[in-house]
Parts: structure tokens; sequence; C-alpha cells
């Protein structure tokens, strides 16, 4: 599949009207992804937890169900979830992507918010959309009190890529 | 080994009593199990972070520590592992689990409960009682201040399986 | 690489002045760390979630943001992580670790505390220290409101490794 594959991740993230962001660089002494060799030319590509940022700083803050409304917190995870396709796209290219095997998304959140999937939804729909049945991944999705710089939602992923 | 194998996992819960719940559907946009091939005929099998509901509805919400007793919160935490069970032998079948890897427990709980261990053993107890050897795995275990749905106890689970 | 190289992991600790500590038993039902084949004489190891204790109880308690600051923070999540060393150098010897896979912080802290990913540098920088390029790994660091015994901190790990 090339990046010009009508059906490739690619050009449904082109179909959805969306552009990859430049990969986020880590707020601190970690990769953004990491990459070991699985067997059989297949690769385990573990993405970092994903936050939205603009220009180094939150683009949202707060806790959902507090400042954070639902709708707010769907389109910040759908953006956590578009962060980690561009780590995925520079560390191995998103046409090589064989499987998502798991996501898991942290929802800063009320003491008596519970919604978190719904909220991570809007990374797990994401993730469909782009890679179709190869996008289909188990999941967990908990509240938390804090995140990184006030963020309302963090996502992590591991995914099984072909050697580019 | 075969479903009537009596040192099998199967027959193990039959001693205990115990009988494999119909594998909860997933809450929202994602699978209950992704199975991913290893190498060499054998799969890493990731479970969706997993709890109890009944009819849809949380058979016990609340925090451990305030509405929700340790007990109960034991109780709970093995009712989780029941459902990872399930999943597991609807995705590559209890017989064919070789090892399990890991188990990530999230308590949700008051700001100072600190047994969130006593609590995981609930699931890690069920998983060693039913798989012996085959079910030790590293753990985690942490508290949180929110869970979906309310519940007081979300278990995720890795494990190696032989192919069907 | 034997354990008397002067650029492995034993000797970079020696740089360092850092000893190996006794590696921690679980406080429950799991294992320090699990082992699986994964392919071509490499293992998946996966550590438990490990936290600082000095003999069986909490080296530090509290909240980070609270009782807890940062620098005591950080030191915790470098102790975490020299458990996670001696977890691997048990389980496997730190001579055969090739990959730092995958590290998760959990940062027990204040609601407003946004600072988790300078308290996981503690773990992290120590695993980059130790084991250099082969010590670069993904990271999640994330905010909770309760531990286990109440410990500010808590590192798990995954690591590919050579079998021994």
């Amino acid at each position: 599949m090339s990046m010009y594959d009508d059906n490739g991740p690619h050009a449904r993230l082109r179909v959805f009207g969306l552009e990859l962001p430049e990969p986020p660089p880590p707020v601190a002494s970690y990769l953004p992804a990491s990459v070991v060799p699985l067997a059989d030319g297949r690769l385990l590509v573990s993405v970092s937890g994903q936050v939205l940022l603009c220009d180094g700083s939150p683009a949202l803050r707060g806790r959902v169900g507090e400042e954070v409304g639902l709708e707010q917190a769907v389109d910040n995870a759908r953006a956590c979830a578009l962060n980690v396709l561009a780590q995925l796209e520079r560390a191995v290219g998103l046409d090589n992507v064989e499987q998502v095997i798991a996501l898991t998304a942290y929802v800063r959140c009320a003491d008596d918010f519970e919604r978190q999937p719904v909220v991570a939804n809007g990374a797990s729909d994401l993730l469909l959309a782009v890679f179709g049945e190869r996008g289909c991944h188990a999941r967990t999705a908990v509240g938390v009190n804090a995140l990184p710089l006030g963020v309302p939602v963090e996502v992590s992923a591991q995914v099984v890529a072909r050697i580019p």
C-alpha cells in the first residue's frame, strides 16, 4: 500500500479533512515512540502518552465534568489520537501499520465523572476511521485526578507494524 | 489439553464453583480483546479493561474506602478477572492460554486508601487458581479517582496463547 | 558484554555510585517480573509496578504537590527505577537487556499538580544513564489520587532481553 493508495490511511485522513500534525517532541527524557523487532519482519511500536499542546502549551486545561465539557473532551481525545498517528507516521509510516493492539486513555476528571468510555471514543473512532479493521484495538479507559500540564486527556498506544 | 481435561482451567473453574459469564460487549468503540501473532504459532492477546456490569448497569458503584468496603472490592476485582477469563475463552479459548503476562488493576478509591494490592489480589488469585503456574503474572495496582460508570474496579490483562 | 564490562550497566551503576538493592518481593499475589519468549532467542520482560519501601514500609508517603516536594518525588521515582533494575537483574540479568520498550509512571499528587513528566524523569534518566541507547523508551506519566501503601510514585516497565 503506498502513500497514494486511495484506501490507505493517508487517503482516509484526507477524506476526513484531517492533516497529520508535526509529531510533538516528548516533554521530557524519553522517546515519542519505541520500536522493537517482534518476528518475521514485524515490529512492536509503543507510542508514549500523547497530549494536545499548541506551541508547547496545553490547548485545553481542566477536569472533564468540571471546567471541561464532554464534547470538548471527546475532541481533545481525537486530537491526542491524531498525535499518536503523527508519531506512528514518523516512527514506521502509517502505511506499515498492520494492527493496532491496544490504546489506553487517561481522562482527567471530576470524582463523579463516569463517561470515560465516551471520551475515549474520540480516540478510538479516529483509529477505526483511518485504519479500518487494522485499527480495531483493545482499550482501557480510566479517570485520573491530574495529568501533565493540566491537560484533560492523555492517550498511549501499542501497534504492530511491518519493517518500513 | 481439552475442555474436559481434569486439570485444565475449565475443570478448575468448576472446582471453585465458578461459571464463565457471557463475555461482556465493549461499552464503546473497541474490541473486548485484540489478538496479534507473536511468533512460532503463538499469539499476544490484550484484554480490554473489564468491569463488573449486570444487564449493562454497574453491579456496584462507589469508591473503595468510602461507600465500598474492602471485601466488596476484592469480590469485585475477582468478578472483573472472571470477565477477563470470559474474554479469553471467546478470543482464543482458555485451554490455549500459555502464560498470563501482566495484569493492571485500577481501584477507584478514597484519596487516603492504600490497600490497592489487597483489592487486586481478588483478580490475581483467580488467575493463579485457574491457570496454576501459567497464571503467574506481573502486576500493577493503582488508585484512581473515577472509573467508567462509577464502578470501583477495572482490570486489564495481556496473555500469550497458542493459536487455537 | 560481561558483568565486568567497563561500559556495561553494572559499570555505569558503579560510576553513579549506585548499588542494586535486593529486588523487593511483591506485596501480594503476583510475580515481580514475568518473562515470555518473543522470538529468535529474545524475551519480553514485564516488571510489576515498583514502589520504594524500606523494610516493608514506605520510605516516603503523601501526595506530590502537598506533603511531598518535587525534588523528593524525583528522587523517589529514581529509587523506583532502581528497583526496576534490581528486578531485571534477577529475572534475566542487566547485561542481557537489549532494549527498554516502555515505562509507566504513576504519580500520586494534588489535583492541580502538573509536573508528572519532571517526576518521571527521575526514573527515565536512570534508565538512560545505565543502559545508554538501549535505555531509550516510550513513556506514559499520569497523576493518580492514591497508590499502594501511600507511596508517591509507582513505576512499571517492559523490556526486551536476550535469553541469559
